[in-house]
């Protein structure tokens, strides 16, 4: 299905839920998209850093895609990261989901590698050019280390190379940056800025932001859809208020033991767990801890999503 | 005078006018003042970045806090900045600004020898026992290159330390965390949260902050109060609108040639101009840059405050 | 055939020669084996960041690694670079390189999704598990952004996890303080410590490296033929003057437009025009960059060649 | 007394011995010098950062230097600090540090207000300009957040302004590309580069550095008199090796608590601590830390000074 323009609302970045053993629980994935799409979400978006793309040989990223493909069934479009280092390589995982039944594809600038800016608009209009889906640029700079700016991607806007942003940076700064550049030239009704960030969602939408991509809204995308709501319709008290709770629900991703895991890690297995006893997914394993948390930790996600009024 | 508890709204951070030879203009700076206080300043901050406290040798300090104090004549309060590097040398600035009649000091990190955060606590307490006046964290990691966090704060807010903080971070993230657990405490409604981002002070304020300290505050302070005013209101959308309007008229703090001057001089070079252009400082000359911007650089800062309906 | 305990001296990370089309040019890179060989090489290492790895798809991996071992002939070992984002990832490179007759393997910490060093330690041995290769640790944080420390590797060396480093992080101290821990545990005569760094790798020989994997080695491989011997007999004034003449070759990597190219883009197309220059590959094509170099930047390069005694 | 062209050698960054209730302790700063002198100290260098003069107040430093002036005697030329923020207030240091005898000004680029290199060249001008001795230019990143690189120093040398380089930056890339344009200018036989390195001072000498000025040279002065000998005749074994022992004896730099203490306030502990078991000063106390360290830290350092063969 086409991508509405510009894209707007609550995107959740799905996570993986995953066996014991590693595969990918497609059982459990369907259930994720039914809990998302019941609270209002407006698009998916799979194979994302919440999704552990990372983490996932390619074998495991062409299920995982299919079984969002066929558990939404085109009610809201599929968004399919295609994350690897360079063109080259993007370009292979771009075509295999394109094949899959994805609606657009979610690409960040190269990594491993640091490119120049100029390089990194080559690399979206290379990528963009073998394939028959839109592109939305996918700005992480805590995974790819660089920061897509505005400079960069307004001559992308421009030209048709992209049809939305999914801002990571945490930068609102920059994001305002970009609002302005957009409505200057006429772009902010069809190109789609999506915030990624959990805990100012209020602050980008406020700002002029279409959507938000929380992994959090895993968790609880009604949350989302409420905060969305109040930010559209001006309502900044309210909005803030509604931030303020999912950020206290936030401390879901900060469980893990900060002596043996990454605090990426540690959000993970939050927001799995929290799945997990929200009774959406069957097992809350992580590609790199398969291993059950503490029940510690569990108990901490338990009280913090009945402090949320989500059990 | 007692300084307000908590402070709230527009506190400029002063802007320190100097003749083309370096002297502290105290005709202008007396004009500085009134133009701010005269659109509703709550309060003035002498001696900080923005009054190019780091240019001045203690002489000119002395010269120019005497000269605020004087103006302002006890009709809001002043806080005065004690700017060093390690707690023994801010002691003998903080001396010398409560002999001045200041009404607060603002007290950075140590820096320069970087400080473990316990040794940071360490040297406010140390700075506190030596002033009979209230104390305000100054944040500001840009300049001292390490940062204020909530865990180093609260304790200090707790044992009646600190009366405030001026977060000049950029990290509204951070802030949050500070906000959420000043309201856990029961110590928002003492403790005075004032952002220094001129950029995001919309959000900041909807996040709960009691302030702005806002460096384009000397140039525009009617629009941080009607932005103060709105945000306080909770009208999201309408402090959006004076945030970005703010935010375009911040582009005459980028009208210095990258190639020979720091951001960080273009920034004061760009508020002297418009200082100078509107008619309130007699000169814009800046510590680091005596000699006039080019003519180019004054007109682009002259149009930014025509298309900001201030000239 | 087995790696040598420990392996020592000069191990050029093999640059992929490529078609204009982006194929990998297979009788170049044999004439690049021989270049090195012929030179003293102990070792070659192929699919490293100067072979371009993470430019390449899976399939000219292949392809590559294959030209190197088949011309290569036994003669030396063969290491591999398994270049990917975590563990599962890394481990379908691994098998795919045993497969095609590697010697050893060349292993990063995660990137894209940082790690905790636990995690990173974690990840070396289930790497190791998969195979029945030794492994060498690639420390590269330009490209990971982790740094892997000796308190993260000593104890992958004592358990034999690890038979090797290769430091590319170009920090001398940590690698003393490295090579200090191996020689308190009686290891320093087994592991082999590598540094890949071209421009003081006589500061980290006469330190107790015990080779060099230096990317221009590709170029002047016996010039690091002679520092090595000069360095290991503990000549240090002829050892500096080496590496002197080197760090002029150097400037061969920094011939690209910085306007248009990242330095990693210019030094890859500043090691493949001296090999073209040289007579060795057949075409100066990148992957970034397939168009030629402009004609000055090939005339410094010619120069810079000539200057060293290359041409 | 004239500084000798270039200045070679062992250069100690003198401590400044504080009593308890932190005022300067004359006579053990005397001791030191002697200490000093008699391993074989080429000159001194006062009111550095291992001199805590970012601790000190005006009249503290003064004292000092005063001290440092009087013990020295005019048997070999005294560098002095002159360490504040930007251009006027370094340049009262200067001043004041000319009247009391000094030979030589150290001084860094500006901080706290980061400056751009056109700003930072403009700041040693001006300083060299109003003063009558040499001035050597302090590259401190930790502390001053920027660098000073061969193409702001260059042309600093070239035209007089600059007799030397203290380079505490720990690059040791950039050391040789400075190194590498003295000798390209014929300046290599004027300009001193000195390295501040404690750690690596061995590959900084054999590459061309003309001495050595090591906070770990006021506990073993002896220890950098032997390590620039053998570096100075070429003997690289034998350097590496001193400077292995070094090292070793670096680590009382770590022997502060890390929970309590940052990195930089262990290392002055522990200078102090063992010069006081060394019997040269009376008190331990450093500025930020008057009391005494814990006796399991104590009997750290004296296991190292005793393993170092100095007690």
């Amino acid at each position: 299905m086409p991508l509405p323009v510009p894209l707007r609302g609550v995107v959740p970045p799905l996570c993986t839920p995953l066996t014991s053993g590693g595969d990918v629980d497609v059982r459990s994935l369907g259930a994720l998209v039914e809990h998302v799409l019941s609270a209002g979400a407006e698009a998916v978006f799979a194979l994302g850093s919440s999704g552990e793309a990372a983490f996932l040989t390619d074998d495991r990223r062409g299920t995982a895609l299919r079984a969002v493909v066929e558990a939404v069934g085109g009610r809201v479009p599929v968004l399919a990261g295609a994350i690897d280092m360079t063109t080259a390589r993007v370009r292979a995982h771009a075509r295999a989901a394109e094949a899959l039944g994805a609606d657009a594809l979610v690409v960040t600038a190269p990594f491993y590698a640091l490119a120049h800016p100029v390089e990194t608009a080559g690399h979206f209009r290379r990528v963009r050019a073998g394939t028959g889906l839109p592109l939305i640029a996918y700005d992480i700079p805590s995974a790819v280390h660089s920061k897509l700016t505005a400079a960069t991607l307004l001559p992308l806007v421009e030209d048709g190379t992209l049809a939305g942003l999914k801002d990571s940076s945490g930068d609102l700064d920059a994001l305002r940056v970009l609002l302005a550049g957009l409505r200057e030239r006429g772009l902010d009704r069809t190109f789609s800025v999506l915030t990624g960030s959990e805990r100012a969602a209020d602050a980008a939408l406020l700002a002029g932001a279409h959507g938000v991509v929380p992994g959090l809204g895993n968790v609880d995308p009604a949350g989302y859809v409420r905060l969305y709501g109040h930010a559209r319709a001006g309502r900044g008290r309210e909005a803030a208020a509604e931030q303020d709770r999912l950020r206290a629900l936030f401390a879901l991703t900060e469980t893990g033991d900060p002596a043996v895991m990454s605090s990426g890690s540690s959000a993970l297995r939050g927001f799995k767990t929290a799945l997990h006893l929200l009774g959406v997914i069957d097992c809350p394993a992580t590609a790199a801890h398969p291993d059950p948390l503490p029940e510690a930790s569990v108990r901490t996600v338990r009280r913090l999503l009945e402090e949320a009024g989500l059990l």
